[in-house]
């Protein structure tokens, strides 16, 4: 997998963008190869999210696009209610990591600090019981459907895109992909990282810094669905999700319940409707790519 | 990939092995399939982990294995420090999930809430900074090398088992796993889960409550290697670790700085070394499995 560093994020570091080289030992028919050879690997690095200088979660992703993975990262998660509500993002690199200083809305931080007591409150000592259960799932309304049926065509045709459109993934294997397609498949915008949450959370962050409305495209992803990607999903509008490989079971329960147009095994041609499956309108084969 | 449920873990619930059924629409060339067909979803669960009666954590995981995924998460979370430590597991069914309540020594206990209180009061606010960038790598002793060196013949012998030991993936494509296996490749035990790091406490759970020591094996993952699945490795003494997958950059490097052999790329009877390759033996290519 070696080849030229592609320069396919925006990254802090002037000398990385997104992967890193490193020498490696091949095998082949379990006997060694003559030597050492050059590699890239994708680059994963902690990144902390403080708000207004309070520290408030470290994530392991690609440093690259932070910005995007901040304040989608804030939105998905319930920090903000809307990108109007983050001032400033300042990203500053340490030994340890990056750290990312958003300056929110003083609303936010201020449930963000009533949450966390009212938490700390529960468990009846010092501790903060930051997840407890009833902390998983978020209460929020179900999303409108996509304004008009989404033809199976375009879902093929987003995901064909989206394979060519993988730099890191194709330099390093080790990363995932979020992309925005258009109603119709036309692939707008992708966003790697090593963690699937993150690549969704930083193409949020991209759709919301261009000012682009989440409920009039689809999310397609190079990964499975889990419960948090259709969580992240709806929080912000996104009418529909579509994943290369498997959906789980409670990614499917929290898509019925929150009206998100589910399909997993978008591949070859295919693929399967999980949840919401009347949003998927229906075609000439004539019409067909 | 609709088959019979599986019998492949222990779960909690009588009627669940891990897997639940769904009605799904299949499309073929962007059209409909006839009807809707049953298919499997691998079990996604909200698993709250809780420490003499104080919630701490909550994983989103496969509701199989807990007792393994509790224990296998307490020490490579650095909450207890060997198996002795905990006393008592109970797990409890509750509508939004599991409660997996862990009666612990007292010296932990002590040591959770301290280092807690330590980084709530770093923050200067009532906020919990449980995660601030000094938090994500623990300081960890370096593991000891593996006692003999592993021949590649049984990486790939381990590699070539494990695809033949994953009922719930073959079920449904959603979960990923870890093994273990002798340093010849014998794979022994293996465990599954929605997320690969659930996957490797369970199996290193699985281990601590047989007795087996984890530096006398290698643990084989059916995923990418990152940093997280390293360190919960090298945290009990794991000398080598194969992904079937890429690495992450910083997944070499831990494993680099602790003495962990990371492979990846383990497939197709190859695989790529990115740390301490050294710990590979060399073998007669007629002696080839």
């Amino acid at each position: 997998m070696h080849a030229p560093a592609p320069v396919s994020c925006a990254t802090q570091d002037a000398d990385s963008n997104g992967v890193l080289e490193a020498q490696v030992h091949r095998y082949r028919d379990a006997q060694p190869l003559a030597t050492p050879e050059a590699d890239w690997l994708a680059q994963e690095t902690p990144i902390a999210l403080e708000y207004n200088g309070i520290s408030h979660a470290t994530v392991l992703a690609t440093p690259c696009d932070i910005e995007d993975l901040a304040l989608g990262f804030s939105i998905t998660e319930g920090i903000v209610r809307s990108a109007a509500d983050v001032y400033d993002i300042e990203v500053t690199p340490t030994p340890q990591g990056l750290i990312a200083q958003l300056s929110i809305a003083s609303a936010c931080l201020d449930q963000l600090k009533r949450r966390r007591r009212t938490l700390a409150g529960r468990t009846g000592c010092g501790l903060c019981g930051l997840e407890s259960l009833d902390d998983v799932v978020r209460p929020l309304p179900p999303v409108a459907g996509p304004p008009y049926p989404i033809l199976p065509s375009a879902i093929v045709r987003a995901m064909q895109a989206l394979r060519e459109r993988q730099p890191l993934h194709q330099q390093t294997g080790a990363t995932h992909a979020a992309a925005w397609a258009t109603l119709e498949g036309e692939l707008l915008y992708v966003r790697e990282d090593v963690g699937r949450h993150n690549a969704l959370d930083k193409l949020i962050g991209a759709l919301l810094r261009q000012q682009l409305n989440p409920a009039q495209g689809m999310a397609v992803i190079s990964s499975r669905a889990s419960f948090e990607m259709v969580q992240k999903a709806a929080a912000v509008g996104i009418p529909a999700v579509a994943a290369v490989s498997a959906p789980t079971s409670y990614a499917v329960q929290t898509a019925q319940q929150l009206g998100v147009l589910l399909i997993g095994f978008a591949r070859n041609q295919g693929f399967t409707a999980y949840a919401h499956p009347q949003h998927l309108g229906t075609q000439d084969s004539e019409s067909l790519p």
